[in-house]
């Protein structure tokens, strides 16, 4: 197969496949995700995104329909069944199918699985960055499939030429991007918003901060804003796909790109992880 | 047919009708919405409902696939093929079907409308209330299919043994419930909050505000909050769907209750509109 999806046992490429209209996801968005790359058919960082999952669902109390070790079990099974060794392996759990109304119906959770072929960049490659309000919710740290804020956020820094909308929350504290985290470099250290409820609590983001320990580069987790973006010696985006990158414009302006050297070895350990542990 | 589901041109039962795994609804909630109550096959306030649907569609940059002549036709045609005569009818579009990525995919839209039967009330039995903080996005004159908190807040309500919750921001300012306006007397005047990024407009609540005006009382659409949802004379919800409804309990004590005279023209204009509307 090329792609495959997955859906409650049913199996087909992703575009084959269908969903019940009045699963849950359709009316009201109502569902938790989680997503990863996978590389020679090794699932990279499997247990801290299966962690990430089970905590968004219990988070917005939908019970996965599985235990986490057949969950993996499945995902590796389901990994097997493509042609490419290289994937974007996407799962979600929506609350079930049932009759439009907002209160939860007493009914199974549905899973899903996606996967797709995915090529893998070593983040040498600088970004762009726009800036935008974020007028999202006050539920970042769960994965929701309430996304449209971010779609749209996405939707204005491809507009604007940019690969990434960095979004801040009035009166200029900067969160995260549409769909990645963001960090700064500031004197020498790494600075990067704390993990409360106004961001994802980004795996890419978290390997970030252990190799900035490892290379012995201070770590604050404290919240920075525009300022701190526009003066920043180096901006740096993770996301579990796009893993580590830096960007060199901002607004259309020159950025970052002062800390060279720093940025290298960070990126390095990072993508080595990453080829290391995804090795066949 | 007992209930009716459409997509783009096909036609079943809802319960059986499937839509594509890849339809930006799933991985997003990309799409608005709009629902109304039909009666004798009469679609209540149909106008205002699709002027409604196509600014929440402008809003989000989603082209409706068809023009609004052509869409209330199709209503038209759909409400006639369902045994009931009284229906909540409820429609939404969605940016398309594609690969899932943020950015906007160059596809169409997909049309979605959905039709089951539907009892009406007339308002007389009063409801009871929580008060929850509103911790949704900032897009909420938007009518999205992004309603995750409006779920965790209706299935509060419900534990709580109430109808709706009563949503307020940090500061106490109430914008509205999970699924309803709430609208309060305060010294015989109508209070309610200003249509802005923070509450739907609702199109019961502009009903309500007109049989206020034809009926002398004074309207104030102003922030109020929650003391003086405490301390109204009645507490007044309203929706596309249960029309007008007065509460007389907030979070387990005694509320509203002091203005039955007036409570009781309101209610009654706008229940006599709604019937002489949508009579055979």
């Amino acid at each position: 197969m090329r792609t495959l999806g997955y859906y409650n046992g049913k199996i087909d490429e992703i575009d084959r496949m269908m969903i019940p209209m009045n699963d849950r996801v359709c009316y009201f968005g109502d569902g938790v995700y989680d997503a990863q790359p996978c590389r020679n058919r090794n699932l990279f960082a499997l247990e801290e995104h299966i962690d990430r999952f089970y905590h968004s669902a219990e988070a917005v109390e939908i019970e996965i329909p599985m235990g986490r070790e057949e969950l993996k079990a499945l995902l590796k099974d389901l990994v097997a069944k493509v042609d490419s060794p290289d994937l974007f392996v996407y799962y979600q759990v929506t609350r079930g199918t049932a009759v439009r109304e907002h209160v939860f119906p007493e009914v199974k959770s549905n899973l899903w699985v996606t996967l797709k072929p995915m090529k893998f960049g070593d983040g040498t490659k600088p970004i762009q960055l726009i800036t935008l309000e974020d007028t999202r919710f006050f539920h970042c740290n769960i994965k929701t499939l309430n996304l449209l804020p971010s779609v749209m956020a996405a939707e204005r820094a491809k507009r604007a030429g940019c690969e990434e909308a960095v979004l801040y929350r009035p009166g200029g504290r900067v969160t995260e991007c549409a769909h990645s985290n963001v960090s700064i470099i500031r004197d020498g250290a790494l600075v990067t918003a704390p993990t409360d409820n106004l961001i994802l609590p980004g795996i890419a983001r978290a390997h970030l901060i252990r190799q900035c320990h490892a290379l012995g580069i201070t770590v604050r987790e404290e919240p920075y804003d525009l300022n701190d973006l526009e003066n920043a010696e180096e901006i740096i985006v993770t996301s579990s796909t796009k893993l580590v990158r830096r960007a060199d414009r901002l607004n259309g302006k020159p950025a970052g790109g002062h800390q060279g050297e720093l940025w290298e070895s960070l990126r390095k350990a990072v993508i080595d992880e990453f080829l290391r542990e995804t090795d066949a």
